[in-house]
């Protein structure tokens, strides 16, 4: 049976998460036919942003000024967003900090990871636990924050295929550093599996939720894993450069409170008494101890707005029922993708929903071979001319086509248009079209 | 001669700067009857910034999604808005970059200084350089960050009064990092003078230009200073928690490039082809290697539209006009407070202009004997009777009540009425009713 659009409008009509979707500002967007399958690299704007960035801009900032610091509780925001993430993310409240980049928080979590897992060299050098693991496919962020590390430490990041990471895993290393969900193929870790094999090679865990939190159900208690660094303008809908934020396992926050931990960036809100202006650096005791300068408050405003349209499917089944539909969606792109395109593109992303996230990562066949070879495939251009047909995804070189589901807004009937139209840009050739080569700074 | 508040008037009108004051969205602030003397804290909102926030929110992410990091030019917003700040500082197109806070800004410039003068051990362990040399009172965040690097590195954070700064730079002096007018006195460095004493000593500097961008003229170049960074939220405007700023010399720049210099925070979009998604880190050419991050773009934007502020004088004698008339409301505001409450307070800052910032601090006479054994003065309860009375600076323990005075928006009427206000204050004794002795979480 061939499914059809029908089928698919059918879908949506039985989808518990639908009215989910009148959230997001997205009548514009509608109206000029644009699908939107890149909420993994930017989230839509949720309509009480506006609003809200409004408020803090007009009101807080225009007119509180200076007290608006108490008065609209900007210096609460690290620890109240926070406090809105946890529960997203297998954490309590407290364990969550909003503050900076995912870079400088994969750079804090590092270090304390060092501080709980110290590579102080052993019995003999050949046993000195001085790696930091990781798969050569990590968002390079992680990957080249760390690599400055190890070269300043002494220590040694090793990446490997995932296939390899377990046989990796042994007495000389001190950190596995993993993404949850891989932002190239999609493909997910068994969080609690993998922390699993890690502790019992001795090595401390540090998951950058950047791709799974909001749209994958995570529980870092759980897993028993040890640190935990994520996303704010992917799945939270946070907003363009939103905030990221950093978790440490409980039993880790006290021992680092008993050690007197101070994490590099030992910036004045990270302080036990930020107010007092004192000369010393004492750090504030448990989490807050992450938190290093001032926040940008517009942007932190805009993520409160965004991880709260996360927060709405509560009452719909929370994050179970964003884990179904994401299953859906992205089962019936699969499906679609081989009714309409079969022998075209390769679906890199596994079909075990235990190993997916998100997200469907294609190849175009025919680059394979020559990307194979170290050459950069035709992707790029099929992904241009797929967007001039108005379906939004991106590409990742040397050949990933990317398809980002959020299921808050993404419709069934949006899988089938967008392959649709992938359809047509191959059966007419239309990604041939030079125009479709030439490169934006941002691909 | 008494100063009447028509003498205030007057100069008012003869400002030239005085048409800037529209620039800014003080409606509901002046018809509160506020006085607004915290812009050296949180600078007030540029009307602007309303209209292009809305932009940024409902059209550039709303709409353009994705598209706007190439169609709305959020990839180029750390190198545009540096390159507005540079002007401003004396810093030629390309050396600023804005990015992150400035405590993660004084961590890179610690690290890069560092590279630049390398602290290894020479003839004798007495000789090493291994030295940072900072003022007692500089800005609590600063001290932390360097607190911290300098136990991790091995090396030793000395802080001693500023009379006592030029007898500690020694052979032992690697980085001599200062904030350029002081936080909490006001008081002013000599940066050419100061640098010049740092360089025959073989140290290099630090300037943190948090209280200096956008209210003195600042001049980088002509100083031959080593490093810089700033805020973007106190004199530029930018809104709260706006991204800092870094700057380094550009004979350091040639330096960091040709050794291949990597700044501990060596984030993706700081890499040299951040769109290649290499597994490995290169990092970018000149000053954008400082650069980690995604930015928060909405905090970015009103940044843009603070610093434009300060720009628009430029048609009305730009940053000297700026210090002209800022000297002239300092001096003003010193004036009426030994007319109006001789003895009452000390002034803190400095009478010299040359050794002067843009605020004035004043400790309440009475304080000064119990604060200098130790006790938190009086002067938080008179600054929240003052700021009951609608005149807004702040106080900094023990004993500090700061006044900030930023030429583009307040006038000298202002001042008038601050100290008017400041002396009803005083004389009907509001200040002793308890409530003003409750503490907020931000003083």
């Amino acid at each position: 049976m061939t499914l059809t659009r029908e089928n698919c409008a059918a879908l949506d009509a039985r989808d518990p998460l639908a009215p989910l979707r009148g959230q997001f500002a997205l009548d514009q967007v509608d109206r000029a036919g644009i699908i939107y399958l890149d909420g993994n690299s930017l989230g839509v704007l949720p309509k009480t942003a506006i609003a809200r960035i409004r408020e803090v801009v007009e009101r807080e900032w225009g007119v509180g000024l200076i007290r608006s610091w108490n008065a609209a509780g900007w210096i609460d925001l690290s620890q109240r967003i926070g406090d809105k993430i946890a529960p997203l993310i297998g954490a309590g409240p407290g364990e969550v900090m909003v503050a900076d980049s995912t870079s400088v928080n994969v750079f804090k979590a590092l270090h304390a990871a060092l501080a709980i897992n110290p590579p102080s060299p052993r019995a003999s050098a050949a046993q000195a636990r001085t790696r930091i693991l990781s798969e050569r496919i990590n968002f390079p962020t992680d990957l080249y924050i760390a690599e400055t590390l190890a070269r300043d430490r002494g220590l040694e990041l090793v990446l490997v295929d995932r296939d390899a990471l377990e046989s990796h895993l042994d007495d000389r290393v001190a950190i596995l550093m993993l993404t949850h969900a891989n932002y190239q193929t999609g493909h997910l870790h068994d969080m609690e599996a993998v922390t699993s094999a890690a502790h019992r090679a001795g090595a401390v865990t540090i998951w950058d939720l950047a791709h799974s939190a909001g749209a994958v159900p995570v529980d870092l208690t759980t897993a028993g894993a040890d640190f935990a660094v994520g996303c704010g303008y992917k799945y939270l809908n946070g907003g363009p450069g939103a905030a990221a934020f950093i978790w440490a396992n409980p039993s880790h926050i006290a021992r680092l409170d008993r050690d007197g931990f101070r994490q590099p960036l030992s910036g004045w809100l990270g302080h036990a008494a930020p107010f007092a202006f004192t000369p010393d650096y004492q750090p504030a005791p448990g989490m807050a101890r992450f938190i290093c300068g001032t926040p940008p408050v517009l942007s932190m405003a805009a993520l409160e707005c965004g991880v709260d349209t996360v927060l709405a499917a509560g009452d719909r089944g929370g994050m179970t029922a964003i884990r179904e539909k994401s299953l859906a969606l992205t089962d019936l792109f699969m499906t679609l993708l081989e009714d309409r395109c079969a022998r075209v593109f390769t679906i890199v992303t596994p079909r075990d929903h235990k190993q997916r996230g998100s997200q469907v990562s294609i190849a175009f066949a025919e680059d394979l071979p020559s990307v194979a070879q170290g050459a950069m495939g035709d992707g790029y251009a099929i992904m241009q001319a797929l967007i001039a047909r108005g379906v939004i995804g991106d590409f990742r070189p040397p050949a990933i086509l990317r398809f980002g589901f959020t299921p808050l807004y993404t419709r069934f009937v949006d899988v089938w248009d967008a392959v649709d139209r992938l359809a047509d840009v191959m059966q007419a050739n239309e990604w041939r079209d030079p125009k479709f080569s030439v490169r934006a700074a941002v691909t």
